[in-house]
């Protein structure tokens, strides 16, 4: 991922370093649960871990390249920083003959596929944690703004009443459930397997894996082939292809919220930013345009994790590249976003009477559904009662801000078929915005209570 | 979907008909809530209960017809629907004035929605059951050849031997796991929401939803726009795309062990089938490469239901035709899909005596691994050992079939860095099959013990 | 397709009774080039063609009822299809012993695939037809509303004025690329093969190819495997996929332009229509919004068509399953959003004094640039002229509609900064709007030079 | 895009040095053609050129960090680059007034898209350029191999023989076609626009966007909104993905063909090359896995592309985080899979013996088509035929390998129905190997004849 969609924490996972790091975990793991059942000697299970914990320690540069030229005569990179890890160096320092006790009976993709997985999992758990960081935001934006009164807009038409708490409420239950669904899928993932070419355990003892897994945080895969099931991996995909998807909505309204004429919030515009290298009286929304099309990437990136699953027999390697790109990609992607969408949402500049002042220009026809209801209940058809509010609703709105226009309780005021039945006093009483927002604390209550 | 992979039974809980009666129900029940809490009267809610019942039972294809020209000057169906539920016959049947307190405070959305969670709750619990069959004929090859010998490959290339029965129980625990996704985007899309045009109950009591919720066994919706949140529905699709690609790994197999030049299984062939309009010898896996592609189908029905979560505020109506179109076609290619896999399965007619010519046809070589383990515990470097053991194997490999081929065996024995380490006899030992054998009871067990 | 989004003379090239036409055409064609070549004796190519013929043209639901009892048993198609054609009737009609001349030295793809890419000819064909419908309705509101002012908008926010008929034309020009994607597209897929089972000509002579190419508007495939190679067909889908990509470009900005706070242009409101079940005063942009999801579906199809392409040596029939599915799915959501498309834009309501109202609205600050550019012509730095215009411009507003809140030129000629560069009356041209739209003509000219 | 799927020349196209030079160019040229128009002192332009010339050539990591520094104020990237390039250093070096020149009448994506379609040209011509590379390996060896016999392959099921030239000279076609694609997709983004903030030149003449236009090798831009409509570059990205699919096609048939059930080529084994890390006897096809995964990424970035092209009025920014992402990612990608598959053909071991071999080894069943023609030409209906020839393949088929299993002719022989019709003798020239080949030599003629 460009470095200008990357947040050091998530990409430090995903580093050479941190990789070759956990490489050598899960081996000197092995070896001594290959000591501890004796199938190698205890002191190469100890020479390994020390003098692998020494040189993976220090690993710099020049072991990194080290690692890429064994690689470009071999072409196995596992084979090329096992061959490093043990090589003896000119100063005599290293495993010496205890190397060939490391690896034994596993196959690369039993490191690979545990220390990808490991990856995975530190990862979600990153994730999980900038997801807390909007939730926190999206909760604390929605309390202060409860009963802040806004229109509810479907289709982009005005509906009715509602508030800025209860859409923002929204948000953060669909948030919540990725959150849920992001800590699933790293179950998904959290899996080891230390059981040989084709998942046999012909050469290593099951025992191996169990104590490797469990001393990772793992559990065992029941049963690999020579890797772990790909379906693991599409999941955990999936599942941030939705959550990127739900920041697309919170992104989509806030471009929304803040265009010219609607400016009922904004996003913090900075000292010193400049919207438009042409027009400098500009001030975009492009933090929400950002994650629209970060939300873009992350979705396309569930693809190709898709096509990975049906690899052919017991593993071919075309996942492998895939893996490369995308492991780092979507989480980094999605990280940087989840980050950047809590950093917007903290800092939203709302503008309440704004808010109002669009709630009403419509002349009042967004409380049609409270006239039609209060006409049928007072005995009127459906339909006529449909087409007698539809009247009056058109009436106003097509008249808007002209000079005959009227309020749509004035056009319905003038309807004799509206005032037999419903007085204007009491008309009033049905159109009082109040009444739009009894159930407002109640739903709020019930969304946060799932926290 | 087209009719050639479609089941009546999935079928059916899209049909017009199957709609119109949950949309019935759910205005009955909503009905029924508000003669309860006193909104509407008794008898209105028990006459919609009475006529809509009499009329949804009887709907025939004129009714829908007469939906359909409703639809045309309303261009709204919900509107629709209800007006064809409420009209009063030439007959004089129908609800009357009782008509005009269906839906009262609702919005098209709260029976949209509500309907179809139902109908995709319900597609659900179809393919669960159709996984069953499925999860039912793996297990049971499984346990068949448990023990059957077969090579394991990576990279389409012979590495060691494996047994059947393992191949198998990888695909049952896959498909386990995607049973466990299925259940969980169930529970995803179990929700329902009766809560007016802008979520915010405005017209209708909290109470409505709870009780239509419960009686048609769903949960309520915490909080909704319109309309019920699409990441829901999102993580449904793409719950199927992934079992779609579980799927193709299977048929992958299959199609990999159906070649001529492998013929190790083989696709049930009718009495009567014919292979080719050509030519009259051939026997083909058309049931596992037309899994395949219907995987691709499911899998690309993914990519709009994600699109789909990122509606403009309180909602707008493209989700629609993307539903309309992809909530049927994608659980019923599901569906056939699962079926079809589960029949395959079930007749798959297999070939243990190829399997075994396969595994020993490369002289020995797959056994490389123990002879490299067994070099490195007798003393040799792990390099030294990897470049004999790979030495005697490609000499076997270039060789197989010609004059002058040696087995692997052979070879090794020719090797004084081998003799000089392993005895002949030992090495007898160190190669025997049965080593590769030794976990397999156990990895079914536990594999199995997840049921 | 679900019949909502199916137009008829598209669904009509996707029947099977269109599908057995052409199938037979090219079984009689191939007959009579082999009675040319003396392959076949010449009565029975005529015997073909005439008895095929009246078989065809009488096909009857029935006559599919047999050729489906037939694959129930065959389980091959075209082999049903053959048998059906072939049989003797029981009243004795027939092609008798000259049947057996049919398919001679032919394999079932060179019939389903010349078929299918002939469909997807005429289904393309279709396509530029109703695209021609939507560039026509584009280029006459372009033309009328060529000089109509209009706020141009970044990011949703005010830029610089422009014209209703720049915006048109530019999705004239969109559409008339996709116009000549889709010509291409034609192209792509107007090949033919009848080279026999692998390709090879084995027993077919290339002269039958060539003549049925040439009677059915196709070229010979240079080299086919067993069937025409799929790139083709994935670059036909990606080509509609592109043109559903534009639609919705085109979807999205009626949306906005509709939506109640710009209401600069509405969807045509059908007398009898309504908005929405419970809020008798909704006109939705119903229209685009269903647009907007057509496009998802049709982008979705994309991706199964890419994964076609790589069939398994000489073929697989993967691919198969997924062209029965989206041939007819794609063509026909595309078919029917252009015409839908081209209806929306015919009859778009356009509100020209609302589009200037909305213009003026912010004060006068969608000029800062040309107020910029003449600071700078009058010697100020670029960095200065931008912080003194961004200075007025965020004032205004800052302030817009507040009582003290001032115009954009008021502001700046309040600024010494300003006025020291520039005198009153200078700064009146300098904003004046004329001058926007100096190129507009020119601009509009070059675009439908290209025609 | 990872150093390891990256060639350098293409990662040079999308340095930030490399964009920094395109920008300054397009500066430098729209000065120019200013200059010739009166509307900058010539003086002003050959000092933006002068000095630009200069710090372009001379930028370094610290001026990366300094246009860094200033974005981070202004959070807009071109002004941050105008900035720097127009900044007075220490030394007194700079443009000083004369800066104040550059950019007028023009909005930060004249630059950034006229800058994107000129990297994206060029990336073509590297995408070609190494298109061209695989072309030539491809013809090579299929001139090569043209009549090398090799069965041909229906659903992984012996067919009927063909050569490995025709089937590489079907890859060879595709490829060809492919390249066409990309020449077109070239010719797509080959586009550039210097219109201002809303398309209008409401502020910079047209006649410097065709003065740039020209110097850099690109057409004007017919209209553009802000921006350089997306679905130009949709259809670039859907161009990359046809191409990757039919490097996955090449790359599935050299993985199928390596099989060790199969044997008929391999992949070039380099000296010191490990399989496996723990089976030393390996050779996998890890370049064309390889190959088959990095083909899923580069359909995996279509998908954001399309998404791309739906931005909102005359241009919102959700396209910019996605472009600088896939921008690189898919030619980079693309560019190392076409590099990599050229090597691939141009090494590929072929053993036309192990062909034969397998050609050989259903005793002789492939031949059964020329059979059935033979019967029916004989005078046997096509029914009958099919039944007796599908007879004797089955009874061949079934018993291979086994000790009472005969050969296909010698079932056929034994056969009193096919003996009636045709003598033994005869029988042989109908399966001899060789009519399979009759077109072979003229159908290589026609493919190459399109190059």
């Amino acid at each position: 991922m460009v470095p200008r969609y990357t947040r050091p924490q998530m990409a430090a996972i995903w580093s050479p370093e941190a990789r070759f790091r956990i490489w050598f975990e899960i081996e000197a793991l092995a070896a001594e649960a290959m000591a501890d059942l004796g199938t190698i000697p205890r002191e190469s299970a100890e020479a390994i871990r020390r003098e692998g914990d020494r040189r993976i320690a220090a690993i710099s540069p020049a072991d990194l390249e080290r690692i890429d030229e064994i690689e470009r005569v071999t072409r196995h990179d596992v084979i090329a920083f096992l061959t490093w890890l043990g090589e003896t160096r000119e100063d005599g320092s290293g495993m010496g003959e205890h190397a060939r006790f490391m690896h034994q009976g596993m196959t690369s993709s039993d490191v690979l596929d545990t220390a990808l997985n490991l990856q995975l999992v530190r990862a979600a758990d990153l994730l999980i944690e900038s997801m807390d960081a909007l939730l926190a935001a999206l909760r604390r934006r929605a309390e202060e703004h409860a009963l802040t009164p806004t229109i509810g807009r479907s289709h982009g038409i005005h509906a009715e009443p509602t508030t800025f708490g209860i859409k923002l409420a929204g948000h953060w239950a669909e948030f919540a459930r990725c959150r849920r669904r992001l800590v699933a899928a790293r179950e998904e993932v959290a899996t080891c397997a230390i059981s040989g070419p084709v998942g046999t355990f012909a050469s290593v003892d099951p025992r191996v894996e169990a104590f490797v897994a469990e001393r990772l945080g793992l559990r065992p895969e029941p049963v690999s082939t020579q890797v772990i099931p790909r379906d693991r991996h599409a999941a955990y995909f999936c599942a941030l292809a939705v959550a990127a998807s739900a920041i697309e909505r919170l992104a989509t309204e806030v471009r929304h919220l803040q265009r010219s004429e609607v400016r009922e919030a904004e996003e913090y515009f900075h000292p010193g930013q400049k919207g438009s290298s042409a027009m400098p009286h500009k001030r975009n929304p492009v933090l929400s345009e950002n994650l629209t099309g970060l939300a873009r990437l992350v979705r396309g990136y569930a693809m190709p994790a898709l096509e990975n699953v049906a690899l052919w027999h017991e593993r071919d390697i075309s996942h492998s590249s895939v893996e490369r790109v995308i492991g780092p990609d979507a989480t980094i992607a999605l990280d940087f976003a989840l980050a950047r969408a809590a950093g917007m949402m903290e800092k939203l500049t709302i503008y309440p009477e704004r808010m109002r002042a669009n709630l009403e220009s419509l002349g009042g026809v967004v409380h049609s559904q409270k006239v039609l209801l209060a006409l049928t209940q007072a005995g009127m058809s459906r339909e006529d009662a449909y087409a007698t509010v539809q009247r009056s609703a058109m009436a106003t709105w097509e008249n808007l801000g002209t000079p005959g226009g009227r309020s749509f309780r004035d056009n319905l005021l003038a309807d004799p078929a509206v005032t037999a039945l419903i007085a204007p006093e009491a008309l009033d009483g049905v159109m009082d915005p109040q009444r739009d927002f009894t159930h407002v604390r109640a739903t709020l209550a019930r969304v946060f209570a799932e926290a």
